[in-house]
């Protein structure tokens, strides 16, 4: 099992990544030449067939353990008014999806996939980040590796989050991995007013400050700054890389996870599908960052995993049509 | 049934369009302020949840009895050089389509959707619209009425279509209902060159010239430039409105077949929903021209409603959270 014991061992695995079999990768791009329509016309749904082909090492790929990770984690922050909703909402939402009445037990069974959720110390919120470190040496690194373990025997990663607060957090690692004004990075997140927006861009003007001297390093990044679930998600990426597991990430946060990751290492971001493009318009400009293009575009703002949900079956018609389809010789059709 | 056995029958339906059951759409958005999540926060799948409710008439739509209807025909045209596939083609995609080897066959599988295929009579091309116009008065009727038939007891009416050289008559459609330069909507289609390109230009534009003066109703357009799979999508919007049955369209020749009706009516589109966005740059054009946002855009450009399929799995999405998610009330969540 994958796992983080040592800021060293994070580091170390970070630094030397592991790439996709090229032979299944251009069998599947071979393939989807000789398939009954003119080449390319499928668009988006070639490049995904083959990019899973790629991960999964195999020209026909299959989603036959895909599996939506819910990390869960509450912030210090929000006592600096940075949300709409009360912290305990974060409690209540992990019970709502053990009773599966939230939008992701709906959108994860449409999709075919099992959902786990991992909530992480709840009843400790990581520090207020403008008057200290988010996390210990210690909690982040318990954080990374229940991300990792969380990998399980998962074909397909889905990776969501619940923290009512981590909008902020998830800004601060944006500027402090891409630089730019806070300002830039902050947005409605649930639905605060303007006056929640200047104050969320101030408090992540306070905590860059704070630990500017110190923001060197993916980890400290993650760790002064981030959260629980976030840094989860982000050892979440890297064990999937290193088993060789296509991730989906969702929505600003989880995306702003990886940012730190892939200021040391850009190829981080070479698994990985993003789901879709968030309402939170500091989304985009995280994708354009990493590179990543987005599979939906639905102006969601949810979270929980919800939009990355939906581009799973987007992924699933990609590989029925990569999988189900005649050839050219086998249907009688003449090519162009 | 529905059917079309004058011009008038036609023109008189088009005059006064049934609208959405507003109390079930009232009762679903409702619902969806009341649902665990922030409200707006699934963004285009509260939309579509709301949509679809008012058009099946259901404060809990659902997709029992979705179906995609694949018209195929044959185009005259094709004789000016105007694809890059030969006009075979058309007859032998319908033996793929039979046999379950095509793109369509594994995405509508994938989405869980009934397929039927209309060819119309594959053997008798329309005429070529350079020199004649494409269609009789009862030829048009009859591609008309075979697309109403083709509704039946659908719950979702998902509309493709298989036609080699039909991006030409879409094309003269598009410039027919809404001006503009031919060469502004005329694209690769399957994948002609720069020169096929500048051919389907001055095919387009010849034609617009030849029936300048009888562009002037819905069926004129269609009959003069359109084929026969065209007006069967045209006929097959226009009885799902009469019946209250949502529609997805597909790519750039579904949606060209819908110009002349919004020329006529611009509400004949409140009941459709845009699947995608295709690569075909006159698409987006039109999309805008008609007021339709697309749910997808993956650079596709295939065809027999391959992106409207891929599509439902995301109004599938949108009411599995619409149905499937528990109130604030019911699971005990504080709202903001």
């Amino acid at each position: 099992m994958i796992a983080f014991p040592t800021v060293a061992s994070f580091e170390t695995t970070l630094a030397a990544l592991p790439q996709p079999d090229a032979g299944a990768r251009d069998a599947a791009a071979r393939r989807q030449g000789q398939l009954t329509k003119p080449p390319g016309s499928l668009g988006r749904l070639e490049d995904i067939a083959v990019f899973m082909a790629g991960w999964q090492g195999h020209e026909r790929p299959r989603i036959a353990r895909g599996r939506v990770v819910i990390f869960a984690g509450n912030h210090g922050v929000v006592a600096r008014g940075v949300s709409a909703f009360p912290a305990e909402v974060t409690v209540q939402m992990v019970a709502n999806f053990h009773a599966g009445g939230a939008a992701i037990n709906a959108l994860a069974a449409a999709a075919g996939l099992d959902l786990s959720v991992v909530p992480l110390d709840l009843d400790r919120p990581t520090a207020d980040f403008t008057t200290a470190p988010a996390m210990s040496e210690a909690e982040c690194l318990a954080a990374l590796s229940a991300g990792a373990a969380a990998v399980g025997d998962a074909d397909l990663l889905v990776l969501g989050e619940m923290g009512i607060g981590n909008t902020t957090p998830a800004a601060a690692l944006a500027a402090a991995s891409f630089g730019g004004d806070p300002a830039d990075w902050v947005g409605p997140g649930t639905g605060v007013d303007a006056q929640g927006l200047s104050r969320k861009a101030a408090v992540v003007a306070e905590g860059l400050a704070l630990h500017a001297e110190h923001l060197t390093s993916a980890f400290e990044i993650l760790r002064r700054l981030g959260g629980r679930e976030i840094a989860a998600m982000a050892g979440a990426v890297l064990a999937a890389r290193m088993k060789g597991v296509p991730v989906v990430l969702d929505g600003f946060i989880g995306t702003a996870a990886i940012a730190p990751l892939a200021l040391v290492n850009p190829g981080i971001t070479a698994h990985c599908l993003a789901g879709h493009c968030s309402a939170e318009p500091g989304h985009i400009r995280l994708l354009q960052r990493l590179e990543l293009d987005p599979i939906l575009s639905l102006n969601m703002r949810l979270g929980e995993a919800s939009g990355a949900a939906v581009a799973v079956q987007v992924i699933r018609a990609a590989l029925a049509a990569h999988d189900g389809m005649a050839t050219f010789a086998e249907a009688g059709v003449a090519s162009a």
